[in-house]
């Protein structure tokens, strides 16, 4: 089968300048197929804050009122997705900026309420992956902002790093995909004091017990689960690098 | 050969939740090929505001400087864009957001400096029908925000009349397309005190002596002067008429 790259960057990274052209001038130079997925929570915070809307944040995860909804739509899909398309256009990258309400790329339904309402938060459902072998087979690079919809009229907030393992997991009909998150550490460290400490392989067994022993811990516990659910589901590997260091061989490789 | 309906709905109509309603049920029972071009600048003026960023106008044309460029991809390709790629989706319609930076469907060109210094203003200088062909073909309906690029990497605003009309002009090669604007008036009145005064017909050679004789005043002579542009362009017929009156067959019809 053939090779797809999937890329998965966060908000600090594409919401400066700097960053974001070193980061597209990598991701330029990919060779094959790819796909491009982003955040942009920063600047949705502050863009809410200028516009006096607050910010509420359960457990580290964002409220996504009616308010906060506008915002995001902005940003994702407007601010942060057509600048990426555009700087990817001038560098001959033939990119086309999605939500999933694009073409029913991406099918999501409004999380349920459980203990918290996150509100106009989607969690995904289905993923059109006939349409993106079609897109991709005509050379076109999607650029994924993180909103899905419901196809009842309403756009959801979704967590990037989810719209990446969920686009990587369909891809796998198609493709041998390598699902690579950027990130601002080197890799996952076995000393969260040391940045050169990178563990070079993990496989999903040895997660649990990385787990277990505390030498993963926080934010990075559901990224891996992430990538470990899309090695399950056909996902050929994961790796979790430096955005600077995309087209180095470095980083931690996940692998069933 | 086939018919292509090309609409253009302004800011008034799809910035309110009600009107842009009852628009996207009559574009829902359009038959046959169709793409939609909306607008946005009331909104655009309104996040401005809120954001602190002072709209710029000259001659009711707006300055399109760098705060504000963000503000109109935010709102342009974003907020306004994505609502009604959503809504269309939960009306059965196979909606795809575009800016002209998403496969470079449309480039353009900054506005060259002569008395005035417009910013980052675009002058369409391609439409990529080949591909507005293969789109529709595919039964996707394309849906386009103002926003225009350069290929060198900047979003570009571009007045969305213009961007109707140069659709409609490049997808001739085509189709038998007919260019609909939508408006608050029910077409072009013969008397701007009467609303029911509308001119059923205007030919392009009849369209210069209604400017002479004053009947066609202010925004509507760039309106007509792009219609009679896309006549000679190879379009079949605009026509000029009420939002909500997008299915009935009045208003007023522009041929060669």
């Amino acid at each position: 089968m053939k090779k797809l790259s999937v890329i998965k960057v966060g908000g600090k990274i594409v919401e400066e300048q700097a960053s974001l052209e070193l980061l597209l001038n990598d991701f330029a130079k990919i060779e094959g197929d790819k796909i491009l997925v982003h955040g942009g929570g920063r600047s949705a915070t502050k863009i809410a804050e200028q516009l006096g809307i607050t910010t509420k944040m359960v457990d580290g995860r964002r409220i996504t009122d009616k308010d906060m909804l506008e915002v995001v739509t902005m940003v994702y899909g407007g601010l942060v997705n057509k600048k990426i398309v555009a700087q990817l256009q001038s560098r001959g990258v033939n990119a086309l900026g999605l939500t999933g309400a694009d073409m029913n790329i991406i099918q999501s339904k409004k999380r349920p309420v459980v203990t918290i309402d996150y509100g106009y938060v989607g969690d995904v459902e289905k993923v059109n992956s006939e349409l993106g072998h079609l897109l991709l087979k005509q050379h076109i690079v999607p650029v994924f902002s993180p909103l899905t919809h419901d196809k009842k009229g309403a756009i959801l907030n979704t967590n990037a790093d989810t719209i990446a393992a969920e686009v990587a997991k369909a891809m796998s009909t198609y493709f041998d995909v390598t699902l690579i998150y950027c990130f601002e550490k080197k890799g996952v460290l076995r000393d969260a004091e040391d940045d050169e400490s990178v563990i070079e392989r993990i496989t999903v067994d040895q997660f649990e017990s990385l787990v277990s022993d505390k030498i993963i811990q926080g934010g990075m516990i559901p990224k891996l689960q992430n990538a470990c659910e899309a090695l399950q589901a056909g996902v050929k590997e994961v790796v979790v690098t430096k955005a600077d260091e995309l087209l180095s061989e470095g980083g931690t490789k996940i692998t069933l």
